[in-house]
């Protein structure tokens, strides 16, 4: 069982998928949390290269650094899990690139599907969970997050992008999510943590098997 | 005018380069030298990555550092020094990719055909020069060069391979070449320095304007 969590910076990916993490343990499931870049050894590496807004790297450039930490998360720590029987969460994945190489800057989409198909092997996600919410109070939480953190020089390269852009990424987002309606769900990030905890556990519980009110005697299972 | 160099380890296609570059130099050309990976700033750090035989890369991950390396060189130095009239030499390109990673390494060579065109923009070669060599001798004379430099465990990765291996890369490079005929020319680097530079001059004079022989009396332009 593979699970990715998508959408723009500030949406609450990482709440929930600390919030799926808990509850997916409590009921005693082998669970991995990860992200993308940066999920491994070599993609720490590449993160700094790719989210120091000092770089000057094209956008091919960036495209191959990303599809090139994808690959050697998926190798080293992935599929791995997966063939151990854990549920992997992760933080990003493939849409990611999909969606802000694509709609956000302009390359092929299908190019970009191939291109990523090849990186990760055929790997794509069980469920793709997608946080969609307002860009405005999103980027206030992230920026918020950012400067709390310290990370405003090293990690804000997204989010120093304008509102505009995050307009046409959360549009990128649900346009993608409407052409892949068997693996990804559509979330609104605008509710609690609870009420969206709730929202993705409904989304995934199809797959996993959680445990069920009694059923009443005389009705049929 | 954009001229590359191929081939297996130790066929000398370093002083080929540099004797190149000489020659069009005095020719009065603007003439640049560069190589993959490596040839820009960000280039050596993946280099560093790439070539260093303890770093435990899948071969996705492999294939798309090499192509994010080829992406920024393009960007970053090919592209504008082609955009002045300079002639760009470059060690290694493409084609390498392709040959090591597909008939060496059992990728499909269109998919890597492809993921190229994409790295670099539509940017190919006018000629590519593949240094033709029995693997046996190329290998010998690799090994004496990386001993003497202190490179044996830095840069001896693709050295260290069988010569099993490096007989396919051969064959590759010349089932390649022969794909693409407009474009790529064998030259054999059992050849003297001179020769192959005598062979190389050949094969690229139809597009630069060497000093002709004067046209003898009566005799036709």
């Amino acid at each position: 069982m593979f699970i990715t969590l998508e959408g723009i910076e500030g949406v609450g990916k990482t709440t929930l998928l600390n919030n799926l993490a808990e509850m997916l343990r409590s009921l005693n499931h082998e669970v991995l949390v990860t992200r993308e870049p940066g999920g491994c050894t070599l993609g720490k590496t590449l993160r700094g290269l790719l989210l120091d807004s000092r770089a000057q790297l094209s956008r091919e450039t960036e495209l191959f650094l990303f599809l090139a930490d994808r690959a050697q998360h998926v190798a080293e720590v992935i599929r791995p899990a997966l063939q151990r029987g854990t549920i992997v969460l992760c933080d990003r994945y493939a849409d990611s690139t999909i969606v802000y190489q694509g709609y956000g800057r302009g390359f092929d989409v299908e190019t970009l599907h191939y291109l990523n198909d090849v990186a990760i092997g055929g790997l794509w996600p069980d469920r793709t969970l997608v946080l969609d919410m307002d860009p405005c109070k999103a980027l206030a939480r992230a920026r918020k997050r950012n400067t709390e953190q310290g990370l405003s020089d090293r990690e804000g390269r997204f989010e120093a992008e304008t509102i505009h852009f995050h307009t046409s990424i959360r549009e990128g987002f649900l346009s993608w999510a409407a052409r892949n309606t068997q693996r990804m769900i559509v979330l609104d990030a605008a509710d609690t943590p609870k009420g969206l905890l709730d929202q993705a556990l409904t989304a995934i519980s199809i797959q996993i098997p959680f445990p069920q009110p009694p059923i009443p005697k005389g009705e049929k299972a």
